[in-house]
């Protein structure tokens, strides 16, 4: 038996911990793993290697990928899903397996309905998909997120500054939610919740009047507005039509300033939040999605994908999961303004 | 409305964090609350201080407990159920809030039991107990170890040796089985599974004769010899009549070398790893249980205690829900047999 | 005896051991430490506190400084000196110690000359100065740098991607240099050697050529591009007068982008480089600067400042000293040179 | 023109970012590099390899050395030099680059003088060469068992317990100092101030009865009592005839212990602090140190070793500089003085 394994998308800590154990899971079974290069692109041009325990061996705690990853998919190039299957055929794949985010297991749940047989492993830095209650690559966003904050208070101290951290999180509002719990920020704000800036400068007058105005902001990068109180930068769209992200701390800082007087500096956190090694969390998360993964490429669970639910991995076909996404629940929405300002 | 809160048991990483959200929590409800010191030695004792969001200030990200914790036990102490509640009466406390491990739950209920209303948390950095997916503390524990795990293998390399490293976990091994699998450990050993000294050695030599024996054995404080293969040293039970831990550590490093022959170094991390600044992931878990365990407070809910289920906070009773442990589950076991050695 | 202390100009990791460690020694002699607010703003506000061994317990880690900062300058207020001298014979101070960077130790010798006593403890978090070998808070930046470009790699490698990074450094590059170094950097950009924007993308190119494009470009925040190849934005002065930076990494990135077609990242680290915990060699730092200003001050050794000469702390006049910067020294430069691109 | 080089002795974090940076270097001039397996014993059984740039991508931030280390000695072999000499002509080197500590240099200088040229680098995690201001290694493990030791005062501080800290320094007490100070011990336990527990134990119990016992205790491993007020085991000695270290910890805390009353902690941090990723300052002292080797052999100084001094690299003759040892000096021991207890 032999498979194909591709990492898919923005890279993630964790991916090399499932390829990893993919190919760990896999040797004992005696089943072949092939690692394509820069996703799908590794199919469609035909370049690929052979993953082996000793090719995996010291990856476990490196960032990146050993593979590359790209953002090219199989599903919308033309002649994609034939030039798959005819590798496919030719290497004696029973199947790919799509380690990737919503995008690319759409993309992967398309290639599997057309008859090319794949698998997924969920991956975003985000944390946003229903199917699962954790991604790994999260928790060490989450963390180097914190860490930052971690070092902004004591310069916030020093100084009675208001500091602005920019945090990922496009659609939903997870990293800035727990890097702001976790750092003790007196603000976040986050795309499930629009801000009015007024009301945020009102609170850190507030919060300044009683003596306590060393305040973090923690703002995800895709907080909005609400009625369009500030105007977001146009920065156009990216090759691919998503709306480009970037701008709403320096919006957030300079409406501060402006509404209050006070000292404000921005803090744009950006790539590293996704890179380096992973937290020991992501670590063991990505080994036993990756463990898991593999026993179901063994067992012939083409078309399904793995998940995390109350710590235990399961797996659910990618029909009807993938698409789904989560937005942060109420409950820590409520918790988070148990903390505001005060 | 006014409450009591204590820590009690050994400290862990992320009681501060759960302290500063009771108060946080109270605050928007003008809930007053009471910090006893040293668990309930300051309630027999009459040793307190008022717990304002203002004390409670930048402890957030330190380890430790700002009130103190001890291992006395109101519940145990004769007279110590009519002391607590000649107290609970003088300050006018709806009830007390215990924050601690299983045998102080225990207490906890037991005083509820005896008409002194209390309310638990649950924290063990051992993460061993049934009711709850995750306690604080151990997340960070975890980490500490895999750091120290990391480091060791650059050791371990460069002069081809077996690294042993004792970690936390008298009872089940659940720290042992995720540092294990995050630092990429060859072999783990653990209360769930007693080993065979034998046949560790025997893992071990025919690693090396594959030319991969710059080896890191992760051995759980509480893990026992199957057959007696080796034997234990006898090391006394502490004042509370509990068997003196450690040691084991040291026999499989001896039991190694002389059955391999093998250069093999013993490092035992001891307190290192339960001390210090929580991740980002405990200290958001352990604000999560303060606000829900403030939340029961202002409820009425006394006699319950908070858990995490499926990334949720639940509350529960004490009752039938103290006193049962949870070991490393067999799914976890499986996966770590699949990086064994190789 | 009694002597007055204040933290001037810009935070920086190291300051609160700086002022323990001069309480502490101070403490041995029986001599009393008044700290002022917000620097001279403490002196002429009349804001200040007894600084004890006890208020000074646990700040070592901390970053920031317990008694605040500021860039009020006593020198250059009108009627500073009188006021200061005033504060000084009515606490009856020896005189005022003066922890701040060259500013802030040119205002102190002007104070000094002007005979109100003080003495300096130099302190950059850009190490330019030119009268020691080190000061305290540049290691801690350099590491968080190193610790950043460390993640950024993982990126850099996963994506093919170029990954430009600034740095602080306004005037010198020690940083950039060291975190470039540490970093393994392709490509270091600091003022002290100008750069041509299209050599720059050449090398890039060339390395591109040879299948090793993952690059680390460090910029430092006054970087400037040799012959006006390419144009920095004009950001205008702050209240102090001085130009204002940024913007330089922007530049680079997005003249690498054109000219090279690669996808290149810009990350501004900020603020976060001059936050947070100390590195133990700043902690060490910091504390022998404050044990041994202390001395000076015991010793009446006013006017002069202590300063890091081959692994001793020393003590030099500040007249003669302040006032001297210390660019990246050729040496260094060179040694770059040997890890750019290839 | 060719040159091999070798790491030999104990492993240190650094040894990558050294060979990284002598092969960058050499490549610059064309000068071939072949790195020699496991010290002299590639030499002597001829296991060696090519070292390139590409090589050494991706080495400088890994602890441990991709050439492997032994404390194998051809000076101290029978027929080892000449076996040397003769692979060196054999291989057209024009010498051999000795990465080692002290006896690692002693050995290198016997072969130089036997007609074998040898360059060296100086290495030891000790930090106790009188050549050089600095090794590098010494600010990782000092940073480690800073690191521990802020750990470690939360559970101090928690429990109000005693906490004895054994760290490396056979015979200094560099690192003991370093940490002792940046970690905020109450005492220091090190080999160049012989120390009577009696003492210790007064100064530890007089600190307790001012209320502030939770105190932090290093010991260096080479620690010895004065006048045999305690007695240390007796380990026997290694296969190489040195004493064997350790114990001394343990001494202290169960002496501590018994004249104090108070619950007192050992951990003994051991192989984690040679292990793992270098601070940014040893990977810039590494690569400096091997440019500057490089450059050396380049120059054909052979006989020669690098050194720090004054934050420059020099170079300086094995003889006469090889064997002279460090203690920590007396304005350090007096700066430790004034931290104790209080």
């Amino acid at each position: 038996m032999r498979i194909g394994v591709l990492t898919s998308g923005g890279d993630c800590p964790g991916l090399n911990a499932v390829i990893r154990a993919v190919v760990r899971r896999c040797a004992a079974d005696q089943v072949e793993v092939i690692g394509f290069h820069d996703a799908w692109r590794g199919v469609l041009e035909r370049s690929w290697e052979m993953l082996t325990v000793d090719r995996c061996r010291g990856i476990l705690p490196r960032g990146g990928t050993i593979i590359g990853t790209s953002r090219v998919s199989a599903a919308r190039e033309p002649g994609g899903i034939d030039a798959a299957r005819a590798v496919q055929a030719e290497l004696g794949l029973d199947g790919f397996m799509v380690i990737g985010g919503d995008g690319s297991l759409a993309g992967a749940l398309a290639m599997h309905e057309a008859g090319v047989a794949t698998l997924g492993v969920p991956k975003t830095i985000d944390n946003d998909l229903a199917v699962t209650e954790m991604t790994f690559g999260f928790d060490t966003a989450v963390q180097i997120a914190t860490d930052a904050i971690d070092r902004l208070h004591s310069t916030a101290e020093a100084h009675d500054r208001v500091m602005v951290v920019e945090v990922m999180g496009r659609h939903h509002g997870h990293i800035a939610a727990r890097a702001g719990l976790a750092g003790g920020a007196a603000i976040v704000l986050l795309p499930e919740d629009p801000f009015d800036i007024d009301e945020v400068a009102a609170t850190l007058t507030a919060r300044h009047a009683t003596g306590k105005w060393a305040s973090i902001v923690v703002v995800a990068e895709g907080a909005v507005p609400r009625d369009n109180t500030v105007e977001l930068p146009d920065r156009g769209t990216d090759r691919f039509g998503h709306q480009r992200m970037g701008g709403v701390g320096q919006v957030v800082a300079d409406g501060l300033t402006e509404r209050t007087g006070f000292e404000t500096r921005l803090t744009v956190l950006g790539y590293v939040q996704r890179g380096g090694t992973p937290t020991s969390f992501d670590r063991v998360l990505a080994t036993r999605y990756g463990v898991a993964a593999a026993q179901a490429a063994i067992d012939g669970g083409w078309g399904d994908m793995v998940a995390l639910s109350a710590d235990h991995i399961t797996r659910v076909p990618m029909a009807g999961n993938v698409g789904r996404s989560r937005p942060v629940d109420g409950d820590l929405l409520a918790t988070l303004r148990y903390f505001a300002a005060g």
